[in-house]
Formats: structure tokens, sequence, C-alpha cells
């Protein structure tokens, strides 16, 4: 989307010192403008770049005094970080509104409804008996399966692949290719050594405001739900297992990955490439170091783990340090044990 | 689905006490049961819930004796849990059963052909001269390239991508958004430090029986065919390279990867996050840990590992348990070097 | 694609020794050769499998002596290796040209345009105001969002998600399953401990002969852009966060992962399973080896890292040699506090 300085000034109710004609189109950090980008400068740490930058406008604070010449055009305003945030939601905002309306070829089954202002993709697929909320976005090739349900505002982009009787809040965004309720991994052992895939007839029910990266996957349930709570965000190439449980507000950053039937508590920070075993609970508000293993419970609130197995992030920290020098630690005995 | 709770009744030869005529769509445990769910009653352990279940109906032994009042429908039988697990068949088969035709619009290319009984959902799409089976599932958006082969039942759910010249056996199914048959990864250095990639001109070769998760991704072989073994059961998000066999029954749990021209034996345990190094030879009945790395062969039957790289299972737990220490070690040879 | 032995030999001005009717469909080892396949043989330790193999026919140096009688048919060439390259490059030129046209249903918005000799799949997507370049090939169920910019010749295969405003450069191959573009993992903690995601206004960058694995994903920056360099091949299942920068012609194995805002520089190579935390900076020609966590800069060029958190390569040797027998260090010390 382009716009005038004029457009953007008028927007965040400033002014303009310079061409207000001039047109932008994306934003850029000030020390990283180039023509056609908008910048603002909240820091006076930055101000040295406002009289090199090569964005075409940067927002400034109506109280900064300019030092030298400037080529770039301001739009001066009471508050430059306040502003910009403004713009961001804006842009979102105008982004979201600009997706309305209907691209043929798509799909939709017997029975299935969907509110006002929404937007389908052409290829998109929704099946039967759907109930799909207001403002729902669903992009090109998004597959929603029969009975699903979906909230209002819910983003599902491109390639999203959502399986029969999943529940999904409102306001939730799905990232492209992230599968929703694939087969729980189960299978019962035959006497001859082979395995018998036992039927997985639950689904998934994600809560308001859940954010689903990339590429991420998440089991539907043996029977029951395999639950993401409200507010929680899901990084991408996560692995949800049947049956996990994931509190609201809790953050799960890329590859990290959850066994069947784990239960993860509220507020929790979980890094990337963590694995968590089956059947363990975590408590509230834990944090896991990256590439940590969770072999058993988490029982008190607010601990800080790091290792695999993980334990105490701080033991952890001193436990490395003397691994590193192992050899020479090695070394030390071996002369004790010499001139003993 | 729905049924009433007489229609379940019948399935099962067994008898209705209380309102047949009540409905339910989805199973339960019988300590989760809400209204609409079914669920069951084997373990006595359990016996309890029965008097407060929020369950439409519950399936009882004949020979269970009733002690208090209950709000829920029994269906009395011989035994329950056999009785579950006829209804769990069912379910599966009818939810099989029910897809059967072509949506529209959909794709398929000169000279193939496709067995009687099979779905075909919108936008799914089969190349040129491939041969795929009875009873075949094709899910909306899945991409079969030309010159591909599956056999009868197998199951492709929505979003699946299966490369030119991929053979697939009978009764597999491959979850969504998982690849069969992308490039392997082999490059030619060049003199000047760029890299030139080496045409891969292999295919990949799946048994019957075989389970393919969600967003997994199978190379092709430079060469050959990259082989996965009947009624082997591969996770979500795994990485099998170019090259690498699968033996038989098999099963790989989640994010695990194998480098190209690996080899996995029969009858192996490989669980979530490990990582096997090209070219590396793993024996039948082999048990790696989770997270482990294999850095060579695995020559012996039933050889269980763990770490990274991998050693015995339980020499790395011992090894472990004086690694969360190694600071109170180095305190004490300090303290030997010291008084020495 | 099948050919005769005749027209094998005439490609690569050789003379046939048998059947020149005989016909070839796929190429193989020579110890694996079946009926229908090529095979070559250049190092004369292979030459007993002359007399054995399978294979329809074998490309021979011309010199080489047949000392046994052969039951394939033979192509006698000046230098059986390099013909073999040859024939590799033209199969994949051969495969490259076999794709072009436009399959329908398709879909392409208003104001964009593509090159000549391209190929665009049923059921490809492409936004508006895309500029795409000649000799493009675009698989079914490709995603390419709104004012999407893509070079001559980038092959884009089956299910790729690419978002708006991004651009990829000229022989490119992006993998089946892969997204580039997705949000950003970003998000403003609130007061109330919930979360509000920070919009992602960048994009994503990727230089010429860029390789994308499988299922790999690449976040948009949150401003400006993720970059990867001209001639860099990332694997399947690769997870580059929002703001990295990797240098050129960098190699990355399967399930590495790089948080936000870390950059790599040219000509490193990064083994499976790695993990880089965010901000880090990773000088030229870093060697990282597998399941490696790299948490802070590498400054200095050409450095072999493993381990995680990692250090040094062989120092991380030794002192995994000492890890393995602790409870032994653990007992030397036992002993010696017992009998000081």
């Amino acid at each position: 989307m382009e716009f005038t300085v004029q457009q953007i000034a008028d927007l965040l109710r400033g002014q303009v010192l310079g061409d207000g004609n001039a047109k932008v189109s994306r934003l850029a950090k000030i020390e990283e403008g180039t023509p056609g980008s908008l910048s603002f400068l909240s820091n006076t740490k930055y101000e040295p770049y406002l009289y090199t930058t090569g964005a075409t406008a940067v927002i400034v604070s109506k109280n900064l005094e300019i030092k030298q010449s400037v080529s770039t055009n301001l739009i001066q305003v009471e508050d430059p970080y306040s502003s910009f945030s403004t713009l961001l939601e804006i842009y979102q905002q105008a982004v979201a509104a600009s997706r309305e309306g209907v691209e043929e070829p798509c799909f939709i089954g017997q029975n299935s409804t969907i509110g006002a202002r929404h937007y389908r993709g052409a290829f998109s697929y929704i099946g039967k008996n759907c109930r799909i909320g207001e403002g729902v976005h669903i992009y090109p090739h998004a597959y929603i399966g029969d009975n699903v349900t979906i909230g209002d505002n819910t983003v599902i982009y491109a390639g999203v692949k959502i399986y029969p009787d999943t529940v999904i809040g409102s306001h939730c965004t799905l990232n492209a290719g992230c599968v929703i309720g694939s087969d729980g991994f189960g299978f019962a052992p035959q006497k001859d050594g082979s395995y018998k895939a036992i039927p997985q007839t639950g689904n998934v029910v994600l809560g308001d405001h859940v954010r689903i990266g990339a590429n991420t996957t998440v089991d539907c349930a043996t029977m029951g739900s395999t639950i993401i709570g409200t507010g929680s965000k899901i990084d991408n190439l996560v692995q949800v297992a049947h049956n996990v449980e994931i509190g609201k507000h809790t953050v799960v950053a890329a590859q990290t990955a959850f066994a069947g039937s784990s239960k993860v508590g509220d507020y929790c920070t979980i890094a990337g490439q963590v694995g968590v075993v089956g059947h363990v609970k975590i408590a509230n508000k834990t944090i896991v170091g990256a590439k940590s293993g969770i072999s058993k419970d988490i029982k008190e609130e607010g601990t800080f783990v790091q290792g695999a197995p993980a334990f105490d992030y701080k033991q952890n920290l001193r436990a490395m340090a003397v691994f590193r020098k192992l050899p020479e630690l090695q070394k030390q005995v071996d002369e004790l044990r010499e001139k003993r």
C-alpha cells in the first residue's frame, strides 16, 4: 500500500516539513531507511541517522531541534513512538480490511455457514456443517474439514489444514501450513511385533487469541480434546501430540515438542527445541531453557530449568562450566592417585 | 455422526437400561463424559464415576451390580472393553466409508487410473500415468505427481505432497502436509566455494501399512530409492533424508531426523528429537532414547542407547547423575589437592 | 521417461555393444541395477558387478577389457564418469523442459506478469502485482501472495506458501510445503501477563541460486527484511526467524533453527538440529556440529564448534570422553577422600 507523506501526517494529526506529496509504501528502521520507506525517531541516540537516512519520511517529535540539513521529509508529532505504534495498528487493520470477498473457485460444503465481512481465497475448502464467524480470513488452499467451528476475526493463512471436528476461538492466527487435528500417534503392539493403529476419535480445541506458527502440528486427542488455552502463542514447527493441554498465555518457541498427554500450565515460557515427555505436568509460570528435555513433573510455580534432562537453571550453568574442563579434572584426579 | 443409544446397543448386541432414544455423537472417558458422549466402564476402579458422569450413555458389563441411582443411560453387554474396541473399529470404518465420490473441481492427468470406492476431494491433483488402487481416499489439496503408484485403501490427507515416481503400498496413512520425494540435499562443492546441486533422480518407496505423520518430509534418493518398510510408523515433523532405509515395524517419534544413507533395522523404537548421522547402520530392535544423537553403527540387536553422542542407556543415566553434581566433584578434588 | 540404449549412446557419442533397442527409464548404481535401469562403471573396483548386474545397460570406458560374458548391454564412451554427469544434467534439463504451459484451473491476480516458458500447475495461486520471470515453474497448490517478485528459472514446488512482498532471486529451488514470509514471532507482554502481537511489516529476500527445503519456514522481518544470501542451501524443516540474515554459500542441514535477528556469515556449514539464539553473529566459514546450541557470537573465521552450549570442537570431544566415565571418576575421588 502506498501513501503520501501528507496522508500519514493527517492520520497522525502531525505536520509535514518537506514534500507532502512524496510517497511511502513500507516501514523501516531509521538506520535502514531507503527511498519509499517511512521511519520514526524516538530515542535521541539515533538522531545522527536523521541527517543521513535514505528514508523518504521520518516521524519526529515536534520539539526536536533540527541541527543539520535533512534530505528526508519530516512528520512532526506529539510523541513519535506512540504515533508509530498507532501507525502499525492502522497498517494491520488496513491489511485486514483489504481482504474481503470471495475468489473463485472455492469450495463450501452443505450446511456450513460463515459470517459477514469474510475473505475466502481461491481454492480454499470448507467441509460440511461448519460454523464460521464474522470477519474471518481464509486464505487460498486452506482446508477446513467437516463440523469445524471458528470464532470471529480469526485468520487462517494459506495451506492451513484443519481436520474435522476442530473448535477454534476468535481472534486466532493460524500461520501457513500448520496442521490442526492430525491423527494422534497411538498404536497397540501386536503379538507378532507389528502395530495396530488406535482409532483417534477426539478433536482439538483452541481458545481465543491463540497464535499457531507456520508448519506447526497439533494432533487430535485419542478421546476428548487436545487443548491450547486462550492467549497462548506457539511458534513454527512445534509438535503438540494427542491429549496435550497447554494453558493460557503460554509462549512456546520454535521446534519444541510435547509428547502425548503432557500438561503445561498458564503463563509459561518454553524456549526452542525443547522436548517434553508424555504425561508430565508443568506448573504455571515455568520457564524452560532452549534444547531442554522435561522428563518429570515440575510442581513449583515459577521454576526455571535447563538441560536434558532438565534441572535448576543455575545449577545446570555451574555443571556445564565444570563439564568444559572435565579433561583437566580427570588429569587432576590422575595426579592425586599417582602421588598417593 | 449421531446415533441413538438403542442403535449402539443393537450394534453391540447389548441391552438398554434407560432412554434408547437419547443421542450420542462422540466417545469420551467416563470421568470426562458430557451430554452427547458415550463412555464405557470396564475397570471397576472407575465405577464411582458411573454415578456422577455427564455422559449420555455408558457401556457396562451385564453383570455389574448398580449400587446407586444413575442419571446416564446404560448399555449392558458381555464385555465392555471389547465392545468399546469393536465400536472404535466400526466408527473408523464408518468414517472411512462415508468418504466416497469426487468433489469438483479436481484434477487428474492423462493416462492415470484409480480403483473403485475412492474419494477425491476438491482441488486434489493427480498427475499423469499414475496407478492408484481401490478404496483410496485423496483429500483436498493433495498433490500426486506423475508416475506415482498407490496401493489399495491408502489414505492421503489434505495437502500431502507426493513427488513424481513415488511408490506407496496399501493401507498406508499419510497425514496432512507431509512431503514424500522432495529433492535430496546433495551438493558438489565448487572451486570458488559455491555449491552445485547434484541431480536427484531416485524415488521413495513406502511398504504397506506405513504411517507418515503431519508435515514429515521424506527425500527421494539420489539414485535408487529411499525406503520405509511395511508396518513402520513415523510421527510428525520427522526428516528422512535421501537414500535412508528404515526397516519393517519400526516406530519413530516426532522431530527425529535421519541423515543421508542411514539404515535403520526392523522393530526399532526411536524416540523424539533424535538425530542419526549419515551412512550409519542401526541393528534390529534397537531402542534410542529421546534427543539422542547416533554417530556410529549400532551392531547388536536390542541395544538401548541414550545421549548425544549416544551410548549405553544405563551408563548414560549414571553419567548424568554425576554431571548434575559436577561442581561438588570439582570442589572435592580442589580440597584434595590443597590438602595434599 | 524412457529411452533406448541407442538413444543414450547417441547422446553421449558412444557405441553400443549389445541390444540398442533395449529400453531404460532410470539411473541406478551398478550394484543395484534392475531391468530398465542404466548404470555406469568408472572405478574399476566395481568391475565385478559388471558381470552380475541386473541393469539393462552400463556405460563403460571404451578401453575397458571385458573379461567375462556380460548379460547387460554396454555403451562404450571416452570417460564414463563425465558421461554419466552429462547424462544427469541432460536428465534434469529434460525434466525441466517437459514442464511448460498452464493447467486449469489456476489463479492469477490483477496486474501480475509472468515471463515466457513458464509452467503453472492446476490450483496454483498468484496474487496481485507480482513480477515473475522467465522459465519459472510453479507447481500445483503453490501460493504466491500479492507484490511478490521472482527471478528467472526459479522452481516453486507443490504447496509452497509465499507471503506478500517477498523477493526471490533467479535459479532458486523452493521444495514442497516450505513457507516464506510467515509472521515473525514477536509479542509485547501486557500488564495482565497476556501478550499482544507486534505487527510484522517487513518481508523476506532470497538471493539467487538459493535452495529451501521441504516444510522449512522463513519468517518475515518485523521491519526491514529477513535475508538468505545467494547460493545458500537450506535443508528440510529448518526454522529461520524474523530479521535473521544468512550470508552467501552457507549450507544448513535439517531441523536447525535460527532465532530472531541472528546473523550467519558466508561459506558456513551448519549441521542438523542446531539452535542459534537471537541476536548472535556467526563469522564466515564457521562450522557448527550437529545438535549444537550457539549462545554467543563466534568472531573468528573458520571456527569449528560443537555442543550445547557450543565450544571448541576438539575440546568438546575430550570433555565428552570423560563424561562417559564420570561414575568412575566420582568413584576415584571417593576413594581418595576415604584414604586421605
